[in-house]
């Protein structure tokens, strides 16, 4: 079995779950026994990964310490004519990931009991972005 | 074909090799001609990847560098009530990634001679971590 | 149907877009209508990753980024008799990760509009570099 969805969010810059953004868009989860469920995120200024679905200063936190260890304006950049904000995106994007891979087991993404799904908007103003969800399994 | 297990690691503080620990657990490995296997970690302070697998030294650098790359005590993180160690602990799991895809070739991993699985433990006192391993192919 | 494939390359230090070799070497892409296609690097100084395909300054500004946040003759590291180089290697191939998971969607890689494949030499004299791909999926 495999199946394939495309879902389009727009969230402002930051990290946001969307965990339950994923699942609803997939109903046929709960058909699987064993499988696995990919999200790739089909740009070059976001990014997915998988951390603390809780306390929101988790999701403020990563902001802070990316935008830190990513400084915009570094005057040593080449790619600086879309923005200050454009080669950090990039970078960002590349540290984090364009994708996450979850098993699935018994109809469930098998994630841990603190794990959610991020989308993380490292644009000022990102628009809209396309994830494609493929899962497969039996 | 397609197998699921999970997995119960403890390790302190640091960085450790576990492909040992992966391919025991597996022993349907060898029954494969081409296949995927993936290890995925449910837990976010803990994390994998893929790296040197001969000087424990390596292992070493690793911890001192996403140590001072990632520094406790910030005091821009909001997200501090569970100890120094936890924030940092989040943030290092989501640079290195919670699972590890690796292709299986004629009845083994396909890992290169010097590549092995890290398991990445960021917590002063992590507890046991749950993995989950699976893999498809024929 | 499942295809494995190993190619070879070699590039010098810095960020190389190989997309195109990628999809040449597996010319039975165009008989899937829906799947997965992973790239994997068999080497721990050399990486993956997925990002901008249009603007070259875009991967010199990697190079530049990574080279000044994983610093070469840091005193604090003990691996060092393999050249100033060689563990910053072993770092930046950690946060870029050793794989890439893409997609597939009526016969092609579901890359979108600006992403491409890079494939990331951070030593020195990388030598050839093996990468398995593999597509599965119906």
């Amino acid at each position: 079995m495999f199946f394939q969805q495309i879902i389009t969010l727009q969230r402002k810059r930051g990290f946001h779950l969307i965990t339950d953004e994923i699942t609803s868009a997939m109903p046929q989860l709960k058909d699987f026994n064993k499988g696995m469920c990919q999200v790739f995120i089909q740009h070059t200024s976001a990014s997915l990964t998988i951390n603390e679905n809780a306390d929101h200063t988790v999701r403020k936190d990563f902001e802070m310490y990316f935008s830190k260890t990513v400084p915009e304006n570094d005057p040593d950049y080449e790619h600086d004519y879309e923005g200050s904000d454009d080669m950090p995106a990039h970078l960002k994007a590349a540290l984090l990931g364009s994708s996450v891979l979850i098993p699935i087991h018994n109809g469930r993404l098998a994630l841990g009991t603190w794990q959610g799904i991020y989308f993380c908007e490292h644009r000022n103003y990102g628009g809209h972005r396309n994830m494609i969800i493929t899962i497969w399994g039996e």
